[in-house]
């Protein structure tokens, strides 16, 4: 199970391989920290070294969407260690969809791989090939469940902001208390963002608050199914400008036009209420800036606020990366996870 | 010519470059058991080791097919064995075919690829380009003609599960009698396979009866197009229970809906007929299950099945990882080939 | 700016990253004799010395448009030196490209990217891109502007066939006279050609006679864009046995038959004026062949030609390859640009 040691422990065997990363809620905080004080440790690392630790292992990438940043960020980290990696990408396939990935991944084992990136428009999916495998499997994004590493990304980036550099040691730790009085505004189409969900589970399990602001259209009252109060620590705040005076960190939502054409909302009007522009950040210079990707600029947010100094976007990437280099260490059992209880 | 040794032979000088595998049929059963033997080899090679065989040396992957299993199989092959590979994948060109297939194939010799793995829709493409490139060609797939290193697979598969363990030598060898007494069912859409007509042209020189089994659309009297009798030791069984009866191995073939349809073949008609399914196994539960897929679980095989103690289907990819790399150094010239003569 | 030395000077910043290409053009002859020289002592270099050079270096791979021949020249040129590469392949997005191009970019460079090759449709895109991202950009081609790269693996093609091989040093220098007294005859849709553009620049600048060759539609009097007399050096010659009679060197392109179509252009009567015929190279028998690929053999080239002797065909890729190489090496600073001056 993710959140696990990756050692196996004696008695109530795991259900899933140890270090799958399936969903950010069965990660605990000791597991969380473990994985920040891996990132630091690869990330300090020199290449000769780093590119030994997975030298001869096979990464598989399985990606039924379309995906660049992701993708990109997982192949480059399994490569920055060493390992081969081998991307099946397979937007076409008519082969109904539930057993095509089972059989699929038993192919990619057989094959020698021994951790599965996936990606799959279907919720759940990161469970059913990680239970039909046995294998670590790396949830790169499930239909509008999910995106797991990117909840660890955006923690990473936030907490390096606001408490500054790691230090010589690296040592972020992931504590009940580390985003004490830190409010993340999170807006756009919330219902059908993972990211907003992933991150809603894990910022306030470190104290954060969480508000998640948008029109009734993409945000109803049970966007996320956390329960009739949106989980603990996560409000609705529908008002971008009350969300923006309260939090401390602004992550905007891609927002596609032709969706919200499809829902009736009127462009002009969104970009009035929603748009992170020049104008709302005047009033709050100091607020950190985070987008997911891709942006659409001129729509969710405007260039200039996107290009920044207040913008962490681009840090947001190079974390990804250094984060994702950190869980494939994790996911093979390459790493110093053994002091990991959970 | 495939079959010949690696080193070239003086006088007759051979069509095509030594190392290829175009056509099952000419491969000698020395050659076989060279290339098995190399497989083994390889297989108990530490990692550090294989890494170096092919260091420095290229590979090209020539897809106009999609293909997962195939292409991720020989990709995989050829990076563990230090190679670098580069895919090009062309199906939607609008040059006229064999044009465009001499051109590319001599870029990419220009581009210092040693050898071509080919995947294409017109049945002795691999010919073409072996002869219009001079370097050796690796058929993964031509029409409905020919998959030899998929019958190479399936021959190893057969040997480890029929007669044990390889040993510490590794040394299973091909010979005329190696499956004396041995009969292989292969059921389902004869006439398109060339997974048939490759086990087809391989088994029975090993002492193997192949029975052919499926409804007339399918299997046509001259499916295979080997002769009136199908070629030596092979012959049609219409009656899947009858060939059960008498098989020790059976094969089964993908089976799409859409051409069931395309033919007006009842779907409910032909799984009560052709599908290998619990009931039909509990008649033969010795028997060994073999199948190349992409399986369409429910249609030609019930997942059950697929998946029982029986299947051999995840051994036939591990297997086909390990024979590729074989075939791989044999067609560069790196191998232990010296010895073969034919 | 492409043509600066690789370090930085003092006092007027370059807008681009040095160790850019953009355009052939202000490329100066010092930088195009620094590039051959890296080119031949990268060729001549053991594979385990070259793999080094760029070992831990990363390079992405930027292509909307698709690409055999560039796009794995330079794949596997990055790769021969050590390189991690990474592609991104984005022929379907619906991002509006400006911005797609920007955000895309700087996810390249916060993924680790030290150097981008681009391949776009639209001309000036590499500029827009160099800017954005402050890294080094390779132009694999732009829209209907310049493909820079080919000119130079051109321009090597011909130095090497004129002026034999290139000696223990492989020092071929590119001197103002280089080409003093030589004629390319470059024949087909010039409008629509980054290769003639990217020619029609450099080879002049060595002492060489363009002649522009083909029907009005397809090379106005315009065509390139470089002034009333098409710049320094180039003329229009629409009478292609004309054009032969003077050329020591042909460089065919490729016709496309919907073009012809859509142009209201009778094919039999393009290839009778214009196609490199054996008939035609029997009046030339010592003329050098070009072809930038692909090919369409029997429209703007027969095949006979095509792989004839006086071909150069297979050379140009090879030399791509091996000047690709280089390029590299010059934009990720690892080479030996030192002494060059601009």
């Amino acid at each position: 199970m993710a959140g696990r040691t990756t050692r196996k422990v004696a008695g109530d065997a795991p259900k899933y391989a140890p270090g799958s990363l399936l969903t950010i809620a069965n990660v605990s905080l000791e597991e969380v920290s473990a994985i920040l004080a891996e990132t630091a440790r690869l990330e300090r690392m020199p290449h000769v070294e780093r590119v030994q630790i997975l030298a001869g292992r096979r990464v598989a990438l399985l990606f039924y969407e379309s995906s660049t940043r992701t993708r990109t960020s997982f192949e480059l980290a399994a490569k920055s260690l060493g390992a081969t990696t081998t991307l099946v990408s397979d937007k076409s396939s008519s082969i109904e969809k539930g057993e095509s990935l089972k059989d699929t991944g038993l192919t990619l084992r057989a094959l020698g791989a021994e951790c599965i990136i996936l990606r799959h428009p279907c919720s759940g999916a990161p469970f059913l090939l990680a239970r039909m495998t046995g294998l670590p499997v790396l949830n790169a994004g499930d239909g509008m469940h999910e995106h797991p590493s990117q909840a660890l990304l955006d923690l990473r980036t936030i907490l390096t902001r606001l408490h500054g550099a790691t230090g010589a040691t690296g040592a972020i730790t992931a504590r009940a208390d580390s985003l004490a009085g830190v409010t993340v505004a999170i807006t756009g189409d919330i219902l059908h963002s993972r990211v907003a969900r992933s991150n809603a589970l894990l910022l306030p399990r470190l104290g954060a608050r969480v508000l998640l602001c948008g029109p009734e259209k993409l945000l109803p009252e049970t966007a996320l199914g956390l329960g009739s109060d949106q989980g603990e620590g996560v409000e609705i705040e529908r008002d971008f400008d009350r969300a923006l005076a309260r939090a401390q960190v602004v992550m905007m939502l891609r927002i596609q036009k032709e969706r919200l054409a499809g829902l009736e909302l009127d462009l002009a009007d969104y970009v009035a209420r929603y748009q992170l522009s020049r104008e709302r950040m005047a009033a709050r210079a100091d607020i950190l800036v985070m987008h997911p990707g891709p942006m659409n600029r001129g729509v969710e947010i405007e260039g200039e606020v996107a290009d920044g100094a207040q913008s962490a976007i681009e840090e947001q990437v190079r974390h990804g990366l250094a984060v994702r280099s950190a869980l494939l260490v994790r996911a093979l059992g390459a790493g110093r996870f053994e002091s990991v209880t959970v």
